[in-house]
């Protein structure tokens, strides 16, 4: 596959830098249909084990999987008013179902091949999923119904970034129906929670969690909350969300119960997903001027074993050295890889497999031989703190599997100390606006009071760019407050930043 | 969910059994969009497991998965010329791509977001693949290319069936790319001799391998591989097919390598996929009159415990075993439920479960915790003889789950045993043309010579509705046989049945 030489750095610009890890790691590339892009082998192997961590947390709390129709009928999308407004600008309208020869010589869709009514390439699936709620829910009986899907979505995008914004993307989507507010309620929160922990404990990054306000929240939900997580350039990126939909939906597709007493009652419904923009998140959280990063837990591959030799007899006892350390490894349940290419020297293999991320890199030479060890060459330094050279370290030939667990173990708590070190280091709390406006500039999380107007938000972003992330679950104490942006009574706390 | 009574038995309507399975064992359901169905989590979770296993056995050889986008360009799938013919009348395609106030009144696709050229959304991946595979391979050294998909793809039907042929659907689709002919026609018959391995020791469903002919290949191939497996009303389905490609694509695309002397060659490649229609096969393969039945191996849980009790008292020792037997399977690996529901009796839940296909139902009341033991119901007799009242078997409490183990084997075994069964009893030779118009009548697979011509085909087919499923790989001796339709020269022989 094509290669760029070299990768730009942080500094220098960001933006490059992303884009040039994301094609040298061989994770994405561009496609020839607009805004779609093509998952390489590498990045598609990240989805697959973040799919698996999830969908293992998602079944643990009694949610199942299922398949709904790619298509949505126009009528369904404009049943529930703000949806369809929410989507109506970034919709894939498909109008024909035949193809033929047409007025003007070539192939195109035949007139009489005309939909009566246009369908819609979903761009989320509450409506076609709800008018089928509403068939089989009959009863408290059939409550809470607890669905899942892993599916593609399309929205029509004009800018586009690989992973983070994108015409088509993978995700998965939660839809429930419960009996109470209440209990759709801790539905939402608990689902928040999962994503919070899978943030956390598989991509190593801190995330805040909180409420979006009206202005940002989904196109037909109560209440939207969300994770927010902080990149290396002090921008935030929303890593997943969890909606509160209350009854909205329930009324516009008819999605009702009968209680206990034999009377109707409207379903309280939620909708929650995250998306292979999670791989933007995770690339864009860790990665350096070497190239990619990625936390041992969600790795293509964990070891990558690198031969050193000069003669050929050297080389067949190192070869037979590096396949004992590889089946050693695999019977552990590693995924490993040796290095067996001709004509090129370890140095370059070593840049090779820092830029492609491989948490440890394992060399083997006849000096390690003879003493019995082999070195571990973490990709990042083991105390967090980022370095130009990494200590190696040495690892006897009769420990390499607990060493080798351990030393994931530890790199992927360096990468979320590190992260989490990063974030609070660039998260401050500020009451005034002209400071702020500043600030904004070098990027980072700002904690301000406001005075809840939406008027407010629009005002903020028009003049810097930036949003307001969340509004965190813990009330803060505000009556003494004032916004710090048009100065009246302030209402709630909230996290302002720039966002991808 | 809605229920319907009853199943229809197989000997009065066999459509009208299928349909009754699939909706009644909660498989899938139809949905508001025309030709598209919902698969609901029983039937999902079949999914899951045959993508496991199958996705396991592309990974042991080689092969990665990606992902590419769901829209093709029109210009693309035009440029193989076969190809386009072969899916022009079943494509979707997207004009637009925003929603908005059209003129009329109501909303609608507006004028101003006409696409420059339409979308199809992909009825195969071919096209839109191999214009990146000619980017991507530059050398002998990028070869081969083992790439596979898991994803949805569309093809407009007009007469859909749920499972068996739907608009939608979900496959994967593997694509590779070879420096020679040799190369990738021995992946062509790897993936068709992994296809044919996962039918039999997973589905539990024997198949024939062979060729299709000319008439029947995929659009665009050289020659087209499958395997074709018996439904219980004698038809044949078609359970996965293994393309060779030749260089016609890669000519179209110019899908290019420079061999090691330095010259640019095309690539060879190969195509193949299965789809979802394999759980309408599962499920007319072994399914009965009492309802679904499914493989040990690709049920969506392997043990259902019944508790029989009379009094409260007798309740409680009864459900603390239940949870005991549950607990221990569980930690055995084994998906396993109780069904402690209220106000239903055992026989009814016997009936419930049997509907929907649980491999193996345990029974366990008062005398059998007396007896230290607990009954084992198979679904199916383990001799593989369908009989109304499957014999029961008591089983020691101390070796539940080695025997769990066993029985659940001898039941994937019998299934196998009685399909293979089938087969073999209603597959024949015959040569004479006259009697198979009237045995075709009653179904079963025919072995017959025939001369090769595709006018033979149509003949039979127009006159039988039945098609040639494929011409086997041994070749044999037929220089002194004669066609059985025209009676021209001999020159294969041939599986004829009417098919799904």
């Amino acid at each position: 596959m094509e290669e760029k030489k070299g990768i730009t750095k942080r500094s220098e610009d960001y933006n490059e830098w992303y884009q040039d890890i994301v094609l040298k790691a061989q994770l994405a590339d561009y496609s020839p249909v607009k805004g779609c892009m093509v998952i390489l082998p590498n990045g598609y192997r990240i989805w697959e084990k973040m799919q698996s961590a999830l969908d293992k947390m998602f079944k643990e709390t009694g949610h199942k999987n299922a398949y709904f129709p790619i298509f949505i009928p126009l009528s369904f999308l404009s049943k529930e008013a703000a949806h369809v407004e929410g989507f109506a600008k970034e919709c894939a309208v498909v109008t024909h179902h035949r193809l033929g020869a047409v007025e003007g010589g070539g192939i195109g869709p035949t007139p009489d091949s005309l939909l009566e009514e246009p369908l819609i390439v979903r761009p989320t699936s509450e409506t076609i999923m709800y008018s089928m709620y509403s068939k089989w829910i009959k009863s408290y009986r059939d409550l809470p119904l607890l669905l899942n899907q892993w599916a593609n979505v399309v929205r029509w995008e004009m800018r586009t970034r690989l992973f983070l914004r994108t015409t088509e993307f993978l995700w998965q989507e939660g839809h429930t129906a419960h009996a109470t507010h209440e209990d759709s309620y801790k539905e939402v929160m608990r689902i928040l929670d999962i994503y919070a922990r899978f943030s956390e404990e598989w991509m190593a990054v801190p995330v805040f969690k909180g409420v979006k306000s009206d202005s940002e929240k989904f196109a037909g939900a109560l209440q939207t909350t969300c994770i927010e997580a902080m990149m290396q350039d002090g921008k935030a990126l929303q890593a997943g969300t969890s909606h509160d939909l209350g009854q909205n939906f329930a009324k516009a597709f008819n999605v009702r119960f009968q209680n206990e007493k034999g009377d109707w009652e409207y379903c309280w419904q939620t909708s929650w997903g995250v998306s292979t923009r999670l791989i933007g998140s995770l690339i864009m959280s860790h990665s350096d001027d070497k190239g990619l990063i990625v936390p041992p837990k969600l790795a293509p591959i964990h070891f990558v074993i690198v031969p050193i030799y000069r003669s050929d007899e050297q080389k067949n006892e190192v070869f037979s050295r590096c396949n004992e350390i590889l089946s050693n490894l695999k019977n552990c349940g590693f995924e490993v890889e040796i290095d067996k290419r001709e004509n090129l020297s370890p140095g370059f293999k070593f840049n090779d497999w820092e830029m492609k991320g491989v948490p440890v890199r394992i060399e083997i030479g006849p000096k390690d031989i003879e003493k019995g060890i082999c070195q571990f060459a973490p990709r990042i330094s083991l105390d967090g703190v980022e370095r130009e050279k990494v200590p190696k370290i040495e690892i006897p030939l009769s420990s390499i599997a607990i060493r080798g667990r351990e030393i994931l173990d530890e790199v992927q708590n360096a990468l979320y100390k590190r992260c989490l070190n990063f974030r609070d280091t660039n998260t401050f709390e500020i009451d005034s606006y002209e400071e702020f406006k500043q600030r904004i500039e070098g990027g980072g999380f700002f904690w301000a009071y406001y005075c809840g107007d939406s008027k407010c938000e629009e005002k903020l972003k028009e003049e810097t760019k930036a949003t307001l992330r969340l509004i965190p679950f813990e009330e803060e104490e505000c009556s003494k407050k004032e916004c710090f942006i048009c100065k009246g009574k302030a209402k709630a706390k909230g996290l302002w930043a720039r966002a991808y």
